[in-house]
């Protein structure tokens, strides 16, 4: 179960320069319940295909049949996705697993180890191809593109696919499951082809709303996560999402801040900050979600707005000792979300050893947990102290069941926010340009002339280098 | 060998509005040349400590002697840290050793497995509590604090003593190094008592600027990183931040670039974008150094200023699926500092594997770090189109020389944009309310009443729950 808490952002704390008035809330009422309204018809109307997946069996049914298949042979899974198909996974996997999961003997593990490959690093690529060596044969890839012509993922595919090959033989296409498009597409083709198992992504999902989907549950179920409740969590969200008093509706009131804060109060820069290093990659989940579905240079009517809050990641207790000076002193732009955890999967007890030195005694005797949650307190209070506005999400546990909630929550808070700011939130057209420019720069037929035009750009001027 | 490439924050390039103008330069000039003067002299005077430390031996060759005493027996190294003694230490390790060490063999190591636990979360600390039980007689712990009250390092410390206490009785304190202060302080009294190993955190030196101090360099050289190459970096470097033509001195044209973007092109967000898996800890680094360093109330006259601008890290290629959108078609409100390589630790070749497959096909019998190298240039040149203006900081190679001059580059010009900004770059006094915070919640002596405070300021109002 997974609250918002936002008395913090409230001009009551934080001033109303700074913090949301009733009045504000007056005056935002009304878009918001017209925001609540939209996005529920296009829900109910089939239109947002992220909605139906917390009660989607037939998704979870081919999961499972695979999972059944490949976990008992399977000592590590490794996948090859990139932005949404990507951090979702790596998302779950952190906060419902150990830190040191890939660290632990296969018992301790209960699945394979992981590697999410999100980037095409040469030497991240040729250091995980060296460990993978000597244990293709229980090694299995889930390359994971709509199309499979993401560059990124394209790329690995055919260097992993040749690399079992010349390991594995004929075998080879027993080691990869292709999570595509169900119908069509490069990888389909090739996938079908060659006899690959396959998984869905959905057609009418987009890419930064699919962790919910095939996309996100093998690799966690492969890892003994509970997709069951994870999804569990999301669906009960949804209904909450959903409810009419928008006062009394999460996503509403997460998106009603936020969006005020961005518009009135001066506060473009919204930090995550998890007081949890489990939860820390929901952050990078956030990043993408907030980013590249609210950045925009257009709204609906063509008008240039050039808008977008800029997400920031940050971690508790940690980067008190790292970004809280700025927080607190630097210009009052920023809304801090915390996330909060009531009781952790483990607490540590801190021993009485030093009753006698005044530095430290005072700590021997608590939890790590009870410093943890002091820790984010104090830090809510000298942002407040300083008119700093923030919110706090707070999670009764890590379960699968909350991290669902929360993953559903802020799906729900961006549709929201995209109506607030009349944006298209499920496109991304400013990632098309650098497409094609990469394609021109590698020689792909067809883009000759921006090839040419980048490289004239990308050219060194000495006068510049220093 | 590390350069600043700066043609792409010009207003050649992204227009006056947004770029760096001649005349913005002639204005700023004098000041820059001041700020060189003035850091130049306190560094002369012996006031700046990080700037010796490239050259100091005293350091190097303590840490040598222990390294050469404590790694042969040493299958896994604990860091307990937090802050800067944290961000360099892990900052290091990334660049410089494979992103699979902790999994690979003893052998193909040449050093411990490294943990940098650097937070109080209660499951990483159990996590890491399970993994280390049946290995502690090869286990090291290196606690760094100048004080040794830092409650987050004091915590672990305890716990950590205790676990070893436990499982090896009065062999204990030879599993520890404490790297703290040489003459004074808590966990000096108690390194001193229980007759730890002891290394010297820099009493002229910040945490955030440490990093080739003790602090940083013993995890790096017990995990096979060459710290005199490290150093002799970060000495080149040193010397050509003293170039006194400014422009051609790369601090100096980093900080007035930075300068000039956060005070007359309205660009407070600072992101730093490492096309590198390895390189992107240094983000991190930065994010402390920039941040903490920066972000300030008051000037040094005592106005109030609330500056700072606001450090955002982000990888590429990955972050191209995520962030570049916003950066594109959002508020123009970003400078990105690219990070590149020319050439990486290893390159992997893209297989001709679909020549007929067109949306594959023009990748194959590119390189990986071909692809990337084209990725970046991509994401420079759709953002100058859009004018958005860049800097790309160039790596000849990941090398320890070419990690130590960006750490001393990044350290001087922090100083720098402390001059230019008339601030203070070298307290933190907002942490200062958070610590006291957190102590009367734990119930320390002497802070009950900001305790009481905190209480109620913390006590949950259900009206602003949803």
């Amino acid at each position: 179960m997974i609250q918002v808490y936002w008395k913090n952002a409230t001009a009551d704390v934080v001033g109303a320069d700074d913090g949301v008035t009733a009045a504000d809330l007056d005056a935002v009422s009304p878009k918001v319940e017209a925001a609540l309204d939209t996005v529920c018809r296009q829900a109910d109307a089939g239109e947002l295909g992220y909605v139906k997946l917390p009660r989607r069996t037939d998704c979870r049914d081919r999961v499972r049949r695979l999972v059944e298949a490949h976990r008992p042979g399977t000592t590590d899974l490794v996948v090859l996705g990139i932005g949404g198909s990507a951090l979702g996974n790596i998302a779950l996997q952190a906060a419902l697993n150990p830190a040191t999961y890939n660290l632990l003997d296969q018992a301790a593990r209960g699945g394979p180890r992981l590697f999410v490959l999100d980037n095409v690093d040469p030497a991240l690529v040729a250091d995980v191809m060296d460990y993978l060596g000597d244990r293709l044969e229980t090694t299995l890839f889930n390359v994971i593109s709509k199309s499979g012509e993401t560059a990124e993922t394209a790329s690995q595919f055919m260097i992993f696919r040749q690399m079992l090959r010349k390991g594995l033989g004929d075998e080879y296409a027993r080691h990869i499951v292709a999570t595509t498009d169900a119908a069509r597409g490069t990888l389909h083709t090739i996938a079908t082809a060659e006899g690959y198992d396959m998984l869905e992504v959905p057609g009418d999902v987009g890419g930064r709303f699919s962790v919910l989907s095939e996309v996100g549950l093998f690799s966690a179920a492969m890892c003994g996560i509970d997709i069951d409740a994870l999804l569990g969590g999301a669906a009960q969200m949804a209904d909450r999402c959903r409810q009419a008093d928008w006062r009394s509706n999460p996503a509403c009131v997460l998106a009603a801040v936020k969006y005020l804060m961005m518009t009135a109060k001066g506060k473009p820069i919204h930090v995550m900050m998890p007081y949890s290093n489990r939860l820390y990659s929901l952050a990078d989940w956030y990043r993408q979600l907030w980013a590249e579905s609210l950045g925009k240079a257009n709204d609906r009517s063509g008008r240039e707005v050039f808008v977008g809050p800029t997400p920031v990641k940050a971690l508790g207790a940690t980067d008190q000792h790292s970004q809280v000076q700025l927080y607190r002193e630097g210009p009052n732009d920023k809304l801090t979300v915390f996330v909060s955890v009531a009781a952790h999967p483990a607490d540590v007890d801190i021993p009485k050893a030093f009753p006698d030195v005044p530095g430290l005694s005072y700590l021997g005797g608590a939890t790590l947990g009870e410093l943890l949650a002091a820790e984010l307190a104090a830090t809510e209070y000298v942002l407040a102290q300083a008119r700093r506005p923030s919110v706090t999400i707070r999670f009764d546990a890590i379960s699968p069941a909350a991290v669902g909630e929360f993953l559903f929550l802020y799906e729900f808070a961006t549709s929201l926010m995209g109506e607030l700011l009349d944006i298209n939130a499920y496109d991304q057209p400013a990632v098309e340009l650098g497409k094609k420019a990469t394609f021109g720069l590698l020689g792909r037929e067809g883009y000759q002339d921006v090839g040419e035009e980048v490289r004239a750009f990308a050219a060194t001027d000495e006068r510049y280098l220093v």
